[in-house]
């Protein structure tokens, strides 16, 4: 892609996650009560990437469709995937994401519920404003993924407790927490936007990829990204004794003393905040974050094979999508 | 009614009630992970009248549908019930519920949340199975009940802190909390079993106001209830000092030191346990469970009025029903 074409998709992308903000910012203007609403439109303020929208919108594109037609689909998504933050951090006991407190933080535990559930329950509303004959299998998508979103964050919950956690288990987990989401996400907007079976089915293994890679690639920021560029403490899952691929894939590979350390880890539940540098010299000394950077790289080029029945013209938007979630710092 | 009637619709309730059971039993035995699904399974066995899936499978009758077609729809508004009572349980901090240890108190917050919503988002797959053609509008009026629900649920939160809660803002909170769902039951029913317009918004108006006697009755019964059999603590409104009808209706109408004993029960947001006879002697002075009753009544004759269309051989099942709604004891 060369940087002109870049700069174009670049600004798409900017121009498409200032609609939608916008947009996310109505849906809870003239609700009552407000003291329901107004937390739920706290927490749609937090600047993110918008990236599962806009895997939505792009996809409905690639396919033929309009973004007129999918908008409120994508609103939809991005909706759900709030909804899961909300309750997740509660379960999580963060104070903050995207430097932003945690709404159980800034108001409390009850409102931030009940928060979620209104987020999730709008997030239908909107889907459905943008279906006519084809509702059922869209629902059907949708829901689909709801569930597997669940069922991601309890294999996430059961694994705080487990010692023996495995790649693969990992993956199964992520497959459902993360993965099933933006393939949902890439599935919808090409159903929506009048896809075709293979199409459909390229675009919703390109959703799943992608989805895998941005999974680790979180995994990988808590280690290197920037506090205030990441919006998270810096070795945060080291400090909670997250399962993430990173812990995981050096307690494949770590032997004496360093597998010692790393067990110490995993029976304690966690690290002091004064262990990070401690743990983060295992990760580079055991190269962990090269295997989790090539690991990324596999499951980004696995997806972008998916675009390959795909015209370079259409396929651009993902392939810009992919490459810059690939970079991202935050 | 005659009584032989009468027997027949029992037994026809009674039978359906155990179908509805071991349904709701299967929905969640072979899915993963167990550590979520046995705790949203373990809800679902508390033994409920299962009200609101036999509002729907009469509704559906009625207009000549068969039960056989929203067998599935029918779980879904049990499921979408169920998920309401798990998160509200929460927010309640209760104990228990039917005589069943709540969610959180028998597992822990995160599960109680976790479990929640994964019978919300199965609620919508089992609603599913049920539609067709008529998916958008069907999933629009379960979507719109959900909304409901929720914002019922956050102006009851609101009333807690709340001093002046006049029975008309009780009416708005009920209609959401409550109402919304019972009605949306015989809207969902009659639209399903093909009724037509006519049916359609009787039915649901039947249902909108046999949800205002059930909460109500349910108000009445924290006063009159059999603990064993009500399965709360007698007098826990009071207690908890919950804007309940009772207590509004007490509030309009005391004067000199009985208002003077409801203002503190107000102001101090509840009352101890050794205070609820107290209580309820002002309750049983100011006739608040006449009035409560009376109203209870009016709306029962109210919802039976919507069903004046329908001939007596079809309306039998639903005057029963509204009837066993009225006598309850538990």
């Amino acid at each position: 892609m060369n940087s002109t074409k870049y700069k174009i998709i670049n600004s798409l992308y900017l121009k498409k996650k200032k609609e939608i903000n916008s947009q996310l910012e109505k849906i809870f203007k003239k609700r009552e009560p407000q003291s329901l609403y107004s937390p739920a439109s706290y927490i749609l303020k937090n600047g993110g990437k918008r990236i599962r929208p806009m895997l939505l919108l792009f996809s409905a594109k690639v396919v033929g469709g309009s973004f007129a037609k999918v908008k409120h689909a994508a609103l939809a998504v991005e909706l759900l995937h709030s909804f899961s933050l909300v309750h997740d951090d509660i379960m999580d006991n963060a104070d903050k994401r995207r430097n932003l407190i945690t709404l159980h933080k800034k108001y409390d535990l009850n409102t931030a519920i009940l928060a979620g559930d209104s987020i999730l329950s709008i997030a239908y509303q909107e889907l459905l404003k943008d279906l006519n004959n084809n509702s059922k299998n869209s629902i059907d998508i949708f829901t689909k993924a709801l569930i597997e979103v669940c069922e991601g964050q309890g294999y996430d919950k059961d694994f705080e407790t487990l010692k023996n956690v495995s790649i693969k288990n990992y993956n199964l987990m992520i497959q459902k927490k993360t993965a099933a989401l933006t393939e949902m996400c890439c599935h919808l907007g090409a159903v929506l936007g009048g896809g075709d079976k293979k199409q459909t089915n390229s675009l919703k293994l390109f959703g799943r990829y992608i989805g895998f890679a941005f999974q680790i690639r979180d995994d990988l920021l808590d280690i290197t990204g920037d506090e205030n560029q990441f919006g998270k403490v810096s070795g945060g899952d080291l400090i909670e004794g997250k399962k993430t691929y990173l812990l995981l894939k050096a307690l494949e590979v770590a032997k004496g003393n360093d597998k010692k350390m790393l067990m110490k880890l995993i029976n304690n539940k966690g690290i002091s905040t004064k262990e990070v540098t401690k743990y983060k010299e295992i990760y580079y000394r055991l190269g962990i974050l090269q295997k989790a950077n090539k690991e990324i790289e596999r499951n980004t080029k696995q997806a972008l094979n998916y675009l390959n029945f795909l015209e370079d013209k259409e396929k651009d938007k993902l392939v810009w999508l992919a490459k810059f979630l690939l970079n991202r710092t935050n």
